[in-house]
């Protein structure tokens, strides 16, 4: 038994993780690629304090009982409530209403880092993950909606999503509000429980929506879900309506035309004049009719956004945990949202942004076979032969170094197998070794453990790269570099 | 009066900063260039999250009555104490702990990212600001303490310190514990008294630090500190080894070698023992004498460091807030610590690293004239002159784009003066006008606004530059790539 004091345990707070090498190079990858393409777009830089006035987020005002409702928040000893952002948008509200005069206006600003939210942690669920946001403040203009949805195509590409894997969804509010109106249909009840069972046409597809547009509906398990209980004209027009995005051959013009002859009421037809310059726009900046499309089930929430909608969907299909193939879905959206500084200042500014998760677009380039974090690859390591040569091994690592390769001297007290092993766990391309012998004649041995690695993942098949390489080969000290950059530049 | 519900002040929390372009883009490049340099000596990225286990944080566990004391802590809903990381040393002791059985030993990481201080916020103080570090867990060998040094001198360097703008100054905090013991100084109030008057060695000098190592001193304002009342013969010591810093011509190893004539006891004599490897690993890494100098005035802290300290410090003069010359001073530091996980395990893990404040170092570089924001430029503007145009419009910013140039169309409603207002505020380095004669004959106006800004801020006297420059030409369109690179590729 010990009689010291007790040792805390080392862990990290629930729903909290640790980022290591290989997740962080490649959310690091998407977010320059990202920031990169924004940039050209005219987009600047933002970031704000993790904090924000606790009055500022709106709804997640914290009530003095439970005062971690939803957002971690603490009270500051002037008294004032504060919270942890639980997003980007309303740290944008909150400094674009603070600075509103002297901004340059409309303001267009992207931002990406941390938000938190208090919520059960569980797979998959955090309580703190990277979002990364572009949003234009101050623009009604369609045209400001058609740039954030090039910059969304163009970004996700940049980053990494192969041509044709991926598809910008586009979609008005007021399309579908005005055929509601059009129809008759006054109830927010009927109209948002109408809403949330289009949200699921992606699932269920048209049978399963009508009956939940309907009386309702029963699934597998046996629960039954209340339908909206609308009219049947009504059911007929938005079965009109949901059908356009059966009809994947259409170009984004050709939608507009054929939802103009649709019932859609005076809101309907506001949606289609913007429609009708997104896709103008759209087709000025050259995107193509495959990336980003005009689709009638896109909901996107339910009362946030005020016109157009956007949702960024991987078409690929991938296996669940069970090995079912399933659609990757949506890796990202946005929209126009027109209530964001008035609330502080009693001015509307209307905006649009678009959002999409780091690590949920890091899952879904795995998913299409482009991992950005898959080159990451160890350091060189100069083995630590002899104690009294350190300073020759520093030498060489210098070398490679200046040459741009990541290098390092074992710097552990371990004999020779242990340095082997520490080396292949540290992902090495490749190990130097110097003894005595290779000091006198002025020479370097160079274990190739890329190869080692392949050769005991069963990389066998292609003989002509394994031909290539020695293996472990003694050479020139000054035909190191090059020798190194060979085996780096390798591909089994 | 109105009767609206009352709207919430648009305000950041105290003590938390907007960070625009120009910070935010002189702060990445900063990142960026220190991290390139870091993983060329195989240390590994680790970003752990924004939240610790308050007993994890050790000294800063909060006291139930004051639980934000120092830090910013919360209670979560199974009553655990977290809290809001403070720097980056205890969220590394924390994952190495936890992981300590499957990481590669000795670990090489780095880290950046907030931290945060529940402090009373001032001019210059805030609560939230970013550090970067890089440590090496596991390893007692001098050695990784010389690489540390090289490493942050690269890293200083590649964020763009001029040469010879900087130094790593290292000591070892064992010189003088040595020195000390063989003068007899055992009283532990005494030997911190002492570090406290040499910590001051930079500012007041010998005269001022012998006083403080006697009776004491009376300052300028009249306040008196008492002193370490240390006897005649250890101040006299205490002057000798001190004076080695008043040497700077000395090469690190005749440091080594002057220090080995002072009486500094057993540890004295593992200090210098460490002290010389470390100055071998420095040579064969081919760091010049000038870039890391043994300085034995460096004290750094009082009762965290075991070993070696090393202290970067900004060489330059600059103004302070009076006009007063000033010398910059400390722009990051570390040393060696050895009770990094043994506080979860028990298990001593030596360990040394390299910190620095993200933005501070930013402020070097501008005080040494190497402002890493100061080529934030805005993007080209292409004025909205006719509302039906706008898809042209479009073309032409993606075709600025496609080359690699920032550009949008501007998205307002406002007429062309206030647009060209606007670009100018955007700091646009020039504007588009697409008119109908343009349009016609297949040509764009380009205006020159940077030439325009220069020219208003007195930029007269680089005649040839300005000559070449047209100010505002319509030319052919095929030619608007390469006319949009000549301004921005020039400098006045």
């Amino acid at each position: 038994m010990s009689t010291e004091p007790a040792r805390p345990e080392a862990r990290a707070p629930r729903g909290f993780v640790d980022r290591r090498a290989r997740d962080l190079t490649a959310e690091r990858r998407i977010l320059a690629a990202v920031s990169a393409v924004y940039e050209r777009y005219g987009f600047e830089p933002l970031d704000t304090g993790a904090f924000e006035y606790a009055d500022a987020l709106g709804k997640f005002l914290p009530d003095a009982d439970r005062p971690n409702e939803g957002v971690f928040a603490l009270q500051d000893d002037d008294e004032q409530w504060m919270a942890l952002r639980y997003d980007l948008t309303a740290p944008l509200a909150r400094f674009a209403a603070q600075n509103w005069e002297t901004l340059p206006k409309p303001f267009r600003r992207y931002a990406y880092g941390p938000v938190w939210r208090n919520e059960k942690p569980g797979p998959g669920r955090f309580r703190e993950f990277w979002q990364c946001d572009a949003d234009t403040v101050g623009s009604a203009r369609p045209e400001a909606d058609a740039e954030i949805i090039a910059m969304a195509a163009e970004g996700l590409a940049a980053a990494g999503l192969p041509d044709g894997s991926a598809v910008l969804k586009i979609n008005n509010r007021k399309l579908i509000d005005g055929l509601f109106d059009a129809q008759g249909v006054g109830d927010l009840r009927q109209r948002l429980t109408a809403l949330r069972a289009i949200d699921k046409f992606d699932r269920l597809g048209w049978p399963g929506v009508r009956e939940l547009l309907g009386p309702g509906r029963l699934d597998e398990s046996g629960d039954f879900t209340k339908g909206a209980e609308l009219p049947t004209e009504a059911i007929a027009a938005i079965q009109s309506f949901l059908a356009i995005e059966a009809a994947p051959d259409l170009s984004r013009l050709e939608v507009v035309e054929a939802l103009a002859t649709l019932k859609l009421g005076a809101k309907g037809e506001e949606a289609l004049v913007e429609l009708q310059q997104i896709a103008a726009a759209l087709a000025g900046m050259g995107v193509a009719e495959t990336v980003a499309r005009i689709d009638t089930t896109v909901v996107r929430g339910l009362e946030y956004y005020t016109g157009a909608v956007f949702e960024a969907e991987l078409l690929l299909q991938t296996k669940d945990e069970k090995g079912q193939a399933v659609r990757f879905g949506s890796i990202g959206g946005g929209g126009r949202y027109d209530d964001l500084v008035a609330r502080f200042t009693g001015q509307q500014a209307p905006a649009t942004g678009f959002s999409f998760g780091v690590s949920r677009l890091a899952s879904a380039l795995r998913a299409a076979g482009r991992d950005p974090g898959a080159q990451t690859r160890g350091p060189v390591v100069v083995i630590a032969f002899d104690q009294t040569r350190m300073s020759d091994y520093y030498a060489v690592a210098t070398e490679l170094r200046a040459a741009g390769v990541a290098a390092e001297v074992y710097l552990g007290t371990s004999g020779m197998k242990a340095q082997m092993k520490y080396a292949d766990r540290r992902l090495a391309p490749a190990a130097i070794i110097i003894g005595e012998d290779e000091l006198a004649a002025g020479t370097v041995t160079v274990k190739d453990l890329d190869l080692g690695r392949a050769l005991s993942a069963g990389v066998t098949d292609n003989a002509a790269w394994r031909e290539q390489r020695p293996g472990q080969a003694t050479i020139p000290r000054g035909e190191l570099v090059a020798t190194i950059r060979k085996i780096l530049d390798a591909q089994p």
